[in-house]
């Protein structure tokens, strides 16, 4: 039913998204009788291209997500979930409660054929561009083949929304030496090098690479991506608020930043993730997306907008078909090195 | 032998510390005839506060620890390390390879009594002051012991270096609710909690509170610490050089710039690390601090005045009596849950 802002901030991204005469059509799930005038004020409701899926119950973000979805089977996330379960859709955004969304698209619709765990992606901006990381938190405690899945859901996902044809595919570790960093990431490094060719991996990345233009894709554990994402988002805000301290120190500095304002707000657009607008759930039985709770209708448009290139592209499909192909190279017996005669 | 900028730096940081009466003696480790020269030239020749320990050899930034701790037997780093050892020096600090420092600490001094393993901490800025992380790198994979020891070892860091009487321990997660995280978090959060008291562990911590007023000493294993502080670094100098290119995009962004430059200025002083100086490697029998490799004097000299306040305030006799007390309850029967009555 639309995140913090409410179900008027989704109806008028739709609005915003409609106006592309080539966008597919759009279904709300939620209460009808809610939804419905906002349609109308929006002058959408004789639109052929929105329709209205009712669910008289919301999941919130205070619910406990397997509660939740136990106890509100006719909740908005869970009538979404189910449409794309039915094929009744091709892909859904949700703005909701991230654990529900989760647990009740992995429960619902269950793993993409050979994968055992999902994976949340999210679109970072670095020098140059922006990098995926995966996985954000789903998965906090991983084994190797699921980083490796993670690999091919992430090198998939940055093709569709990156637009980068072979993504540049790293492990994040500490030191790019072999046998630096833990078990985990030296047997999936060792896997992720067997499967070279369905994914451009370039091996092991340090942190201080991270944000330069050194690789399109980052794979790491759910526990280290979340908390890498928020403590990335809690540092920005702290250098942030620490400039703005530095510039109102005293009157020449406030004049210093009237004047390069633009600057500032340049930089704050560049930072913003608005402009992909969501974090995928991969690695399930169908096309999940995550909007922030607090998505404004512009970052929700880009969800939108981000859901049709995932059709149209047909990610689906083209993940699928890589993780069949290393799983049957993985289960193939291992390479025995030979020295050189 | 003085990291990055060489011994003549080294010296000028004796020069700078001795300015305070108060000041321990110093003795620099390395080669006699390079030094003498150095301290005569700075008018610390005749200086009984200043000694020279001769060393013939230098492990590199390239030498592999290792290797380069058995050949090189008389570098200035394992003469440094054994003058801590025999008791001739109380604490020592190098700028030089971390690896090597770490392995050749270890190997050579031994662990400090009830420790299993080395933890390096790092001082990091956020709102209000500073938090120590801990582990920065020095154990990849841990088992939940050896963060519960680091998060006394971190305590104990941050009332000599932070001056916190009562400092709180938080222990990274993704969530902080019971249940959240991996199984390395839940394991050391009930052990944690069962050592309160001995430190002010005041539970998980997420990513977003990092950086604001939270804890004083956040506890993670070292895969994690190594990978958030280099891309801490990465992001912060991300920030900048785009906030650097927004800045030069135009003639009134730069007039801007020019009036606003000590808030950028002042920023930068805040940001930097070179206040506290330096790395302890905690855990090892006896006093190791790290210096960043590129320390020029004024980091090199904090990181002295750091090492002279390790001895004065006993941080390692304080430390290893909490550990003892801390092992002796872990080593207990845990408690067992009674419903209230």
């Amino acid at each position: 039913m639309g995140g913090d802002l409410g179900p008027a901030e989704v109806v008028a991204a739709v609005q915003l998204v409609l106006a592309d005469a080539a966008m597919d059509p759009v279904t709300l799930v939620g209460d009808e009788a809610v939804l419905r005038p906002l349609l109308a004020a929006a002058g959408l409701a004789d639109n052929p291209r929105v329709s209205i899926h009712h669910a008289s119950e919301v999941i919130t973000m205070e619910d406990k997500p397997l509660q939740a979805l136990k106890r509100k089977k006719d909740s908005s996330m869970v009538r979404a979930i189910d449409l794309v379960k039915t094929g009744a859709a091709r892909v859904t955004i949700s703005c909701g409660n991230t654990g529900a969304l989760m647990a009740g698209s992995t429960l619902r619709l269950r793993m993409m054929e050979g994968v055992e765990r999902p994976a949340l992606a999210a679109v970072i901006p670095r020098e140059g561009g922006h990098f995926i990381l995966i996985d954000a938190g789903a998965n906090p405690e991983p084994r190797p083949e699921h980083l490796v899945h993670n690999a091919i859901l992430g090198a998939n996902y940055a093709k569709v929304i990156l637009g980068v044809a072979n993504p540049r595919v790293g492990l994040i570790s500490i030191g790019t030496e072999e046998g630096k960093g833990n078990t985990l990431t030296t047997e999936t490094n060792d896997r992720l090098k067997r499967i070279n060719g369905i994914i451009n991996y370039v091996g092991p990345v340090e942190g201080f690479q991270v944000f330069r233009d050194t690789v399109d894709v980052i794979v790491c554990d759910g526990f280290v991506g979340n908390t890498l994402l928020k403590t990335w988002e809690s540092l920005a805000k702290f250098i942030t608020s620490l400039l703005k301290q530095e510039l109102k120190a005293n009157p020449l500095r406030m004049g210093g930043a009237v004047l390069a304002k633009g600057a500032f707000d340049a930089l704050k657009s560049r930072m913003n993730p608005d402009r992909y607008g969501g974090a995928p759930l991969l690695g399930v039985r169908g096309n999940i997306l995550k909007a922030h709770g607090s998505s404004n209708r512009h970052a929700l448009a880009s969800a939108i907008r981000a859901a049709a290139k995932i059709i149209h592209q047909d990610l689906y499909q083209h993940t699928e078909s890589d993780v069949a192909r290393a799983n049957a190279l993985l289960a193939a017996p291992a390479p025995v090195a030979t020295p050189a005669s």
